[in-house]
């Protein structure tokens, strides 16, 4: 069989030692394991960022592989980490509700742990660095064959981080701006057939405070650079983009930005 | 034997789940693959970025490694997908030219093949992500053993991205900055000899606008920090260069930046 | 037994090529090698970042490992590469002493010894690019078995980076920041416990030019947003930071600002 994976997802950036030293820790504990970078580009402390990231890549593994999330604003205090396994995806994650949009999306049987057993930690924890200290050493333990179990006791609640629906309107649908990613697309939570389920009549669409007139396209090529356009997004909602060029910028937009799809 | 690697590079930045998708994908398809990282920070769509990256990073593999990459404006369009080999070196790539570069400088045998059969993709394939849906997929088929030529039809043609050489004067030689790497240094397209072959007298760079009279060295630390110094670079053509600096932010320049060297 | 891992360290940037071709010639030469990549955004030519990296990454890797450290302002020059091995860890790193601060921490027996046989090299090297053409080369060679001894002669010198320690004085501590991570968080030379070794009253820390009172904390979660807090950081240094914000920015601080406790 092939030998454990383990990924990696923070908030911690590309120039510190902290990835570093978790990778360290993994390896000193499970030399055999398969250290996977998944993004340590999530903004500082951005939840929201973190959770769509963890929906969209996470899915796409198979079952029973280890993802170890480390965007944690709350570390040293009285939140718990957690591990989750969900539709078999095992997380390990602060317990700041990062990871329940994922949980969200997939049906299967979830069960979640809360880390009690310092045996599978790092000794002594530090207080700011539990991404070394209790998550890359709890992942490790886990790729050499830990009963989940052993890591500490049945959780029945944790944090939530809600992400609202779009509300309907008369002649239009509300949302907002759920990811920006690198290109500065705006991936927002409106389904992607928001604009023809409305009425006839020409669609403005409303992001932040500018109204604009986008291309209503499949994909980037079938407008000229520069156009704005709106789109189904790679996670099937609606996204509004320019094309060869950052919509997040043009539209001064961000995660939390509110869009509104009306007519005219 | 070693298990298989799969490359890859992107102009996804460091930011978004979009590489991470990719991964998962592939070890869904084969959990034994060793995905290893190149560059995700291409300027998005920047093609003579991406040719110069692949020209200079992919001849040192050994042959036989599969290597998916996504730069990728044309995504969703009627542009084609390509498997590539060239010299032993698998190439999964959008058909825009970034990977003919790579190939011109490599003398052995090319085999390409237009990807058309969708057993070997998700489905649905997104209008908007073809890295996840098709080559990150058909990376991981082949690394399982699948004859490439199973993958498509063989193709005849292909969009090639033309990089024009030096033009040779009197007296200088003009060409352009083909690279600019991460210190600001400028990587030309003029051969590192160019001002040996001139005539005698004083030398003079054309940078864009900017004339400037670099020291001739071989190496950065011939010169003092802050100067401007001219040079081979580690692919062998002219590189301008600031000394513990930026060449690119000293003389504003990019890729496409003419650069000419004159006598005076 | 596991794979040889080989990770690598540099300041080549998330942009270019440079990397890939190290991982290139390394898998060129031995295709079992498992590469890490541990940072790539040490600031060009930034030694002390170099340093304080290494320190609170390398310790924490099981020995046995080979890590490539590619931070290089002297590359061409008559500066050695040197082979490191303290404590178990094997580092292959040019000779401008961004590795002495780790090898002070670490008790256990060092051998240093200078790369002189090219057998274990690209040919030709380039003079502007050794961390492909010598130091990655020579890490694979290591990493197929290859005694330590074969690279070159035993070193009875090298380049030492000192970090000065703190000044006590009446009535406070003077030091520095050695570090500033991703989250502007400003690590310092100062011990921990600095403020509990000062006699009695006020506590202020000039950071730079700014008198600052921050709160001292366990951790960020105990002062609200955008307070200034001085905490233990992961490394068992004082850190001034801000929560959820960045210390960096508001005090306008980068390393080698210095930093001084005093009471009022």
């Amino acid at each position: 069989v092939a030998d454990p994976v383990i990924t990696l997802t923070t908030d911690f950036g590309p120039g510190s030692p902290y990835v570093a030293a978790m990778k360290g820790v993994i390896l000193g504990i499970n030399p055999r394991a398969r250290i996977l970078d998944l993004g340590h580009s999530v903004p500082p402390q951005d939840l929201r960022h973190a959770a769509y990231f963890l929906q969209n890549a996470i899915p796409f593994f198979p079952p029973g592989m280890i993802h170890v999330v480390v965007v944690d604003p709350g570390v040293g205090t009285e939140r718990a980490i957690l591990y989750v396994c969900v539709a078999g995806h095992q997380l390990l994650v602060p317990d700041n509700g990062c990871w329940t949009g994922l949980a969200d999306d997939l049906t299967n049987g979830l069960t979640v742990i809360r880390l009690t057993e310092p045996a599978y930690w790092r000794s002594p924890v530090s207080w700011t660095f539990h991404g070394r200290d209790i998550l890359a050493s709890a992942a490790a333990h886990l790729s050499l064959g830990l009963d989940p179990g052993k890591l500490g006791v049945r959780a029945g609640e944790w944090a939530r981080l809600e992400t609202p629906g779009p509300q309907w309107q008369a002649r239009g649908v509300a949302g907002a701006v759920i990811f920006v990613d690198d290109f500065g697309n705006l991936i927002t939570n409106l389904p992607a057939d928001a604009s023809e389920k409305l009425p006839p009549g020409a669609r403005v669409v409303r992001v932040g405070e500018s109204n604009v007139r986008p291309a209503w396209v499949n994909t980037y090529g079938q407008a000229a650079a520069g156009d704005l356009v709106a789109l189904t997004s790679s996670s099937g909602t609606l996204e509004i983009a320019v094309v060869q060029g950052s919509a997040a910028r043009r539209l001064g937009a961000r995660i939390g930005s509110e869009v509104m799809v009306t007519v005219e």
